[in-house]
């Protein structure tokens, strides 16, 4: 099948030797990164149930698959009846689209159109666009820009939106203090907060002596700032939660704006559940869908895990708290402005009576692997 | 202290909001890579123990240390009686390594030079070389042709190197075939070869009909020739070893060259234990040093782990062995030619009187991560 094409960029029209390696190694990762998201049941399963419950507004109207990627969720909204769907899609794992629409005979219903959103044209406006967008924390690498660019240009007045509500929650965390007696486990890697993990950085620096007779502990002071300022993921167990969570941010897809969008802020308040030391705040999202009003994707510690995982952003130091001490502030969220995909987070907080000031984390590709 | 200076490039003397980004970054990234190294305590253990048995040749002497890092292995040769060592290095880990100097009152011995190998100068010829320049498989992203370099411009006929001889060796592996009692465990990650990974792969791509109704089993073979053409990362359990390892490959650090260094290839031969399929082979590498003739790194499947892990080479479908049945060839390991820090492997071989022909694999970014 034909793909159309508005990008210069094509792997297959291109003879090997002149492949740009970037797009080439890519490619492979690609494919790694999709695996991981089809793997996700609680993300695929939540948009099929979404897209095959909303067949009412689907069945032989037009759809645009914003980020398209291997084209399951294009191939949902044939299920669920579509008369078009075009499945716009940058990278070079359209060519894997291209072969699962060939293989699920639905040629003649999907249109990959290789290509970013802002460059390329459609012949016609859309009923419905469905997109899976979210990045970790919601907004890092996400493509809601995306989103709201399709939306305002091709999106019908009547339109919906597949996810049509995302909401940012929060909760402040305790966990296992360094020392105690899980110190060590190898449950390190998946239990982001098992352990007091700021002091330990200073631990690790400060053993060095110990370990090998260089005093490296001039670098702990930096290792720990390096640590502080930085978005944390992992998969939180609920029993850190020392609050309730506290929706920061709700977003209504069919009218939040690219204004909107380079600073978004929510204000939070918790009333702590007991006496415990406070190492941070958890942070997560959820999505849900028109038509289905019980089908949601949230990414909460409460829920089943997902390849999003959870945020932690860790404090300074310990703060106590005791039984229904409140903790109130807000958060921001920006994109860096150095580098765009990653994300920016301002937290302004007070504990008690206590103001904490503002603390500034960033998301990035560091948080990730 | 100061840090002289032959690059362009210094974080410290520029202004923060001209900052390249990528550095500023990247010096994050390098203070997490030289934690994972110092926890080694494989590899950091050895140097000590190699460098420290070495006082007779390093006290009162000059060194050169190439990609110092935070310094560690500099501090061991002052350690060891050096009168001078000449710590080299190009990243922002510098500002680390001078803040260790001065914590170990040592500013008066090392000297830190920022900059790459090939673009510093140094003031006089040195009597040791150290280094710790070994990548996974010994040669991916590897520093050996910087060693080199500076072997031949600096080190005096009769100096030494620290690790003097570096081995590749290989065994052919079996693993659990996929659909016994372990599929699906959770050591899957920790224990690359627990089962048959390239079917699971093939069975993945397949199982999305069943799982979301979508045939998605084109995408099987794409993902199965991905995955045959990578060097895959992991921690092999000694039991699927298949034979008695060979060592394929014996570098003599003190006389190899660079023309060697582009193209190394060495023989194998393997006796099987028993009747199993053979999934694939095994890689991984030795050092060892002068004057400690029984220290040495190795990071055999059989040896205690370390960050290197072992490297896997899977083939194409399972091929049946018995016991002593004879498995020959050659292994070549060559630098990606588009991309220089890739490593690629050419692995030639015969199963009993069946030769299996070449097959061609590629250590990048994406098998680490």
């Amino acid at each position: 099948m034909d793909i159309a094409d508005s990008s210069s960029d094509v792997i297959a029209k291109r003879p090997k030797s002149s492949r740009n390696d970037d797009d080439y190694f890519r490619s492979y990762a690609d494919l790694a990164v999709h695996e991981e998201m089809l793997r996700d049941t609680v993300r695929t399963n939540a948009y099929r149930i979404a897209i095959l419950g909303c067949c009412d507004q689907i069945a032989g109207k037009v759809v645009a698959d914003i980020g398209a990627g291997t084209g399951i969720l294009s191939c949902f909204c044939v299920q669920a009846g579509a008369k078009k769907v075009y499945a716009i899609e940058a990278s070079g794992i359209v060519h894997r689209a291209a072969e699962v629409v060939k293989s699920n005979n639905m040629e003649d219903k999907i249109e990959i159109i290789r290509g970013r959103v802002e460059e390329v044209e459609l012949p016609e406006n859309v009923d419905v666009i469905v997109s899976e967008w979210m990045g970790y924390f919601l907004l890092y690498e996400s493509m809601l820009g995306s989103v709201i660019y399709a939306r305002d240009k091709w999106l019908k007045d009547t339109g919906i939106l597949l996810p049509n509500t995302a909401s940012i929650y929060m909760a402040p965390l305790t966990c296992q203090e360094y020392g105690e007696e899980c110190t060590g486990s190898s449950n390190e890697q998946t239990d982001a907060v098992l352990v007091d993990t700021v002091e330990m950085q200073v631990k690790f620096w400060e053993s060095m002596k110990q370990s090998y007779g260089v005093d490296m502990s001039c670098i702990a002071g930096y290792a720990k700032q390096n640590f502080l300022s930085r978005v944390h993921l992992g998969t939180i167990s609920p029993q850190y939660l020392l609050s309730h969570p506290c929706k920061v941010l709700e977003i209504d897809i069919k009218s939040i704006t690219q204004t909107d969008l380079n600073k978004l802020t929510g204000n939070f308040k918790f009333q702590c559940f007991g006496n415990a030391n406070i190492y941070g705040f958890a942070g997560w999202f959820s999505v849900s869908f028109p038509c289905m009003k019980d089908v949601k994707i949230s990414t909460s510690p409460l829920s089943h895990p997902t390849h999003w995982q959870q945020c932690i952003l860790y404090i300074e130091s310990p703060t106590r708290v005791e039984q229904d001490t409140v903790i109130e502030g807000n958060a921001s969220f920006m994109q860096n402005k150095t580098m765009g995909r990653f994300l920016d987070v301002s937290l302004q907080y007070s504990v008690g009576e206590k103001n904490h000031g503002i603390r500034h984390f960033t998301l990035d590709d560091l948080c990730i692997s």
